[in-house]
């Protein structure tokens, strides 16, 4: 069983899973490439290969588990966190734990092995992005559980460990520590101005033009101000809205339109980087808030985390952002890629 | 000229460093592995490839940037922050930056090309540490520093971008957002039981053997309840002590012995891992604190931070702390080795 264990000063949540590789020897000298060519278990016909599908899109009334989808989801068969089971917290002198209680599950985007997901049609991304809503408004029926974080791997240096692309999302049972910041940093910006704070950030890239990537249809791309990583990029709606999980569909069918581009953009820029996609929706059972703003965070993975970030929490970056928004925003630079 | 640029919702702050790569050509379809072989500026014979050394052991007397050194700290060529100039903090709108005004240096731990430090005899380890010492105290006489975070990146998956073993040490114009968060963790443990909490935690841990891997001569090595990564180690003075720089050349010797024989037993156990090792030590300015306890982190990098990491903060590692320290304690696995 999966173990969350809280770090006694600084109150960071680690979760120790068992379900994985543990010993010395289950760790690669380096970290695994992804293998190439399928079929593997999230290719259309090996269906019965993974765990019983939550949710799937099937044009054709195909039945369940059998070939016919276009996006499916289905539980991990590695979990991070379980659902079976009360949530317990327990102590150990100075030290918290709690049983591992959470869903951890996998959103795959389509059934051909090698595509990625900003060529496919937007209105088949749009069902993703549905997969991403329905599975939330789903999990939020659980009471033990706090937050859904929605997420993407893409690339084995962006830590994904299989090629075929998917999302994930993972349930916890606590609001995590990150989360817990931006609410709280946001929450002091809205009880002196009385403002969302992205809603100020929108409006300041608006005017300024310096770090605007994209904007169309209520959605808006921008550089933020202090980027973690070079050409990280933020996505938003233009209007407040707090909980990702309201979105209409035909919202849903706006924002696969901007998202596709703006990872077009970066795969022409970047050449097919390695990058983590974050969603960021405001916690399960908070309702709709006036000082959280959901949103989209891209970071390509193209420098590596060092000791330097590791202690500090501080980031170095080589890009100023109003460089990568320029390149996004000028559409790729072919010439870049013609001479690589 | 580097930038400090400040997250407007949460207040981390990012060095935007142009001295660096910047342009989307700059960066490698994949991280660069660090090159093999040598001489490079760091070996002995280079010297006049580097910024002319701010420190270093000499035996022979020999004068400085010539051959004759056992360990050499120069300035870093391509460097975070710069040296020059005051401290201008400015807004823009909602954000706030400052320039990038700081230092960062590098230790050359030895002069040939590949050595690793856990095979240098002790006593050459204890000059590195040393020089850790020194460089914090020399920096803290210049008033605009706040905080020098000293951590060494091993191998290309940690972020050493050169095969030469070396430190570094970032000097700040503010505390790191992740010290502030470890101090004022620790300084409500103090508040409510008039303890250290390191040294609450030594307590607990000598007690219980389960996560202890070694003690010796006044330093003590735990797994840590909660690590952010397998196998991940601290080393902390077994009484309690705030400011690393305050250590006795005498203690150093003593850390070197313990801290060679951590990382000989992490490169038995585990191959030779890429690691960050971090000095977490008080705030230039704080003077000895009754709630801190200086400690070094060594976090190996086993497996990759993916999404979720980067959008909780929660880390999930498959190896429990328990089983890491008992393969450190028993000193290297060495069937395992065999079998690789």
């Amino acid at each position: 069983m999966p173990e969350l264990r809280r770090d006694p000063v600084v109150g960071r949540w680690v979760i120790i899973s068992t379900e994985r590789a543990r010993r010395p020897s289950d760790f690669p000298p380096r970290p695994a490439t992804a293998s190439r060519g399928g079929p593997c278990s999230f290719c259309a016909g090996q269906e019965s290969t993974t765990p019983d599908e939550v949710w799937a899109v099937r044009p054709d009334g195909s039945p369940p588990n059998t070939r016919g989808w276009l996006v499916r989801v289905v539980p991990n068969k590695f979990p991070a966190l379980r659902i079976e089971g009360e949530l317990e917290p327990s102590g150990e002198g100075l030290y918290d734990r709690m049983n591992g209680v959470g869903a951890h599950e996998v959103i795959i985007e389509v059934p051909t092995h090698d595509a990625l997901i900003e060529w496919l049609p937007a209105a088949h991304l749009a069902e993703v992005l549905r997969a991403y809503r329905d599975r939330i408004l789903d999990l939020s029926k659980d009471g033990r559980l706090e937050y859904v974080m929605v997420f993407k791997n893409h690339g084995a240096a962006a830590g994904a460990s299989l090629e075929h692309t998917h999302s994930q999302l993972i349930a916890t049972p606590i609001v995590p520590m990150m989360v817990e910041e931006e609410l709280a940093g946001a929450l002091q910006h809205f009880r002196i101005k009385k403002r969302c704070i992205w809603c100020d950030i929108v409006r300041q890239e608006r005017q300024s033009h310096a770090r605007l990537i994209l904007e169309d249809d209520g959605y808006i791309a921008i550089a933020p101000f202090a980027p973690r990583s070079p050409f990280e990029t933020w996505i938003l709606p233009a209007v407040h809205r707090s909980s990702y999980e309201e979105s209409r569909s035909e919202d849903l069918m706006m924002l696969a339109r901007l998202l596709g581009e703006v990872l077009r953009r970066m795969g022409r820029v970047l050449g097919n980087p390695p990058y983590n996609l974050m969603l960021h929706s405001g916690p399960l059972r908070a309702g709709a808030l006036d000082h959280f703003h959901w949103h989209l965070e891209i970071v390509p993975k193209l420098t590596n985390l060092a000791g330097f970030e590791w202690g500090t929490g501080f980031f170095i970056n080589p890009t100023p952002p109003e460089e990568a928004a320029r390149y996004l925003r000028d559409g790729g630079e072919w010439r870049l890629i013609d001479s690589l």
